[in-house]
């Protein structure tokens, strides 16, 4: 059965005191040790580990089956350890398995610079607890746009490491193929210096960015107000670096004809659901928890899912990896909008078709790093109807130290 | 309180029914569809989630407080959808923490070759089906050398495939960093499709080797008996291939001063308990259960791990990993024996001292891959006072494909 939590259960601070309407529980882990993140405060999403606070995955139900970790995440160890503090536990989407930020159990968190509008997700609270000013940063996660989506919506410095290039140890199981941890930033030397610390970067220097190329089959299914400002945006870069900027097809990239959709419809979404059924899944039919009423309809799919059908979408995922990376230079960046809209108004997602409407395209475009294990960083650098967009800047897969060297040279 | 369960209450099948000794269960799960494996049987590590059964991570505790899957780990449903046939669950050590292969609740499996010897660990059960010929092939995973320990000691074909090559969905969560999905089988053609399956291989050519380059270091580590069979089956292998033996020494490989067991003791080792206390750590703090002698020892390392002095050495492996993946072509295979000596006796890991000098020298070698993210395959190659040792080749992070038609060329 299903049922809702009355708020002043599961919300543990009144919104006087939390105007971001994202934090869970307010903390205060203090640096480990000094290091180059002195001085920084930052929210973790509630599906990471902190020692003594149990994890809920944005599920009450999980929440309470689960015992506190004694252990932080190793991420969240990385940096207390370089001297950044902790200052508080943030909504996530229901098991993460969502791009709304709107959480059955634990609401939606404020977008600030568009009130009447979703923060995104998964990681809602993440976004809100840093553009509302309670964090400098926040620790998240992304599997099919989790970090990315919300920091589109909401007007952030965002990035989506390599896959794997981040210790995934006491961050909860999702999707172990696509799933990354994430930071959400307010300002990008905030973002630079916190990536650094997570990918334990090597001091080496990378070449700079010779030519942004941008992804025209992502452009396309834009909005054409968003597209105009990518325009506009992408030509004060050219103009003020010197980097030259190209348009590119999905199938050049690829070297054979495709659609961008691909990445989503033929590959990614199917492993990822199959994978999600490995993880949370078996909790789920084993356990039988209550469950929130969008979860619950997401949910569905997940179990009539034809597992075995999308073994091929796995080799298919493989490939278009292989195909992807075999196409960047290192001097390359490839560049598309991060979102094909703003934000949905809150509530708006209230029926199939608005749900599909909202999916279908921004998926689309978040596959594509997905599927070929690329960096990504969204930049705050877009404003369509007075709500932010995001323009991303994606490398080839482990370029993570390059794309934020280019992302520095071009974009602050 | 430590305490030994009853054999007869762990042991399902009687030693008559199971000349291994490493079966928990015998099954029959049929092929999804017709495929490349056609034909074979495989095994799978009780680590590794099998619909319908508990997987029990080698710890009865464990078992008893988890419920059963509901579905295969995603590895297993790539072999039953290639044409596979799975027909047991097999022994693993306790929470696979360990090399040896002698499980305090699950006995001993019999290592065919060497039946006074102990099998290997952590994949100890998979080793012992697929050598006294229960199945074709063993599905089990690898960290520290749990795939490719077994395979040296008990003479068969074992690779550890690329860190994250393989799906780990289903697969119970261990040292996210460093843990790898791994296949042990008795013939190379068994392993090379198997692992095609897994890898999801593309079809596209790849180099022929051009050169072995054997690693000095780990050579000097080993006994000189097995250095000397190293050098015989080198002697041949370059007579057969026309293919340029040569040494290389591990300064020369990271391009620097430096000692190959710093990929252990500075790097790997730190690393991975890190993560152990950050998954399984965190479920015996939680919930204290029942643990076995050998494992218990074990644990208080870990109980009383400095966490954050670690933070220093994984950036130490995120360094090596470069180091070293920087040094390799793609028609470049570096070799050395597998373990350093061929299998302990059984009982014989019973003081402090046969400890050490068993995971030493042993995990110095087994780190260079680990560290590296290497595919390595361990070739059944080499005989040393009637017990066999397996002769190491690994590639560079991703050179799977490559690595497994070097070894076709080279070892077949």
């Amino acid at each position: 059965m299903l049922f809702r939590f009355a708020p002043e259960k599961d919300c543990m601070l009144d919104p006087a005191a939390d105007p971001s309407g994202g934090l869970i529980e307010r903390l205060d882990l203090a640096p480990l040790r000094k290091g180059p993140l002195d001085g920084l405060e930052f929210t973790a999403k509630d599906n990471i580990d902190l020692a003594g606070y149990r994890t809920s995955y944005g599920s009450p139900a999980w929440r309470d089956a689960h015992p506190a970790p004694v252990y932080n995440a190793l991420c969240v160890d990385q940096l207390l350890g370089a001297g950044a503090r902790c200052v508080g536990k943030v909504v996530a989407d229901e098991f993460t398995y969502s791009l709304d930020g709107e959480s059955f159990y634990f609401g939606t968190p404020r977008n600030a610079k568009a009130p009447d509008r979703v923060p995104g997700g998964s990681s809602s609270g993440s976004a809100a607890s840093v553009a509302n000013g309670l964090a400098d940063f926040s620790l998240c996660t992304d599997a099919g746009g989790s970090t990315r989506f919300p920091a589109s919506l909401c007007g952030l410095w965002g990035m989506r490491p390599s896959l794997h290039r981040i210790s995934e140890a006491g961050v909860l199981p999702f999707q172990p193929s696509v799933s990354t941890v994430g930071v959400l930033a307010d300002r990008f030397h905030v973002l630079d210096a916190t990536m650094r610390v997570l990918l334990d970067s090597p001091t080496s220097p990378v070449p700079s960015p010779r030519r942004i190329l941008v992804l025209k089959d992502a452009l396309e299914i834009a909005d054409p107000s968003v597209q105009d400002q990518v325009t506009i945006a992408l030509d004060r870069i050219a103009e003020s670096t010197g980097v030259a900027v190209e348009q590119v097809g999905f199938s050049e990239i690829v070297g054979r004809q495709c659609e961008l959709k691909a990445c989503n419809l033929d590959g990614l979404r199917d492993l990822q659901t199959a994978e999600f059924q490995s993880t949370v899944g078996n909790w789920i039919e084993a356990c039988k928890p209550d469950l929130g009423a969008t979860f619950s309809m997401a949910y569905g799919n997940v179990q009539t899912f034809d597992r075995i059908a999308a073994l091929d979408n796995m080799a298919r995922c493989e490939r278009l990896f292989r195909q992807i990376n075999a196409f960047f230079a290192p001097e390359t960046v490839i560049c598309f909008p991060t979102t094909p809209k703003i934000a949905p108004l809150k509530g708006s997602l209230n029926t199939l078709d608005a749900v599909m409407d909202f999916y279908d395209p921004t998926m689309t475009i978040t596959a594509f790093s997905g599927v070929a294990r690329l960096p990504e960083i969204s930049a705050p650098l877009l404003t369509v109807e007075g709500c932010p967009v995001g323009l991303s800047f994606a490398a080839g897969h482990y370029q993570d130290e390059f794309l934020l060297s280019a992302v520095r040279h071009l974009a602050c």
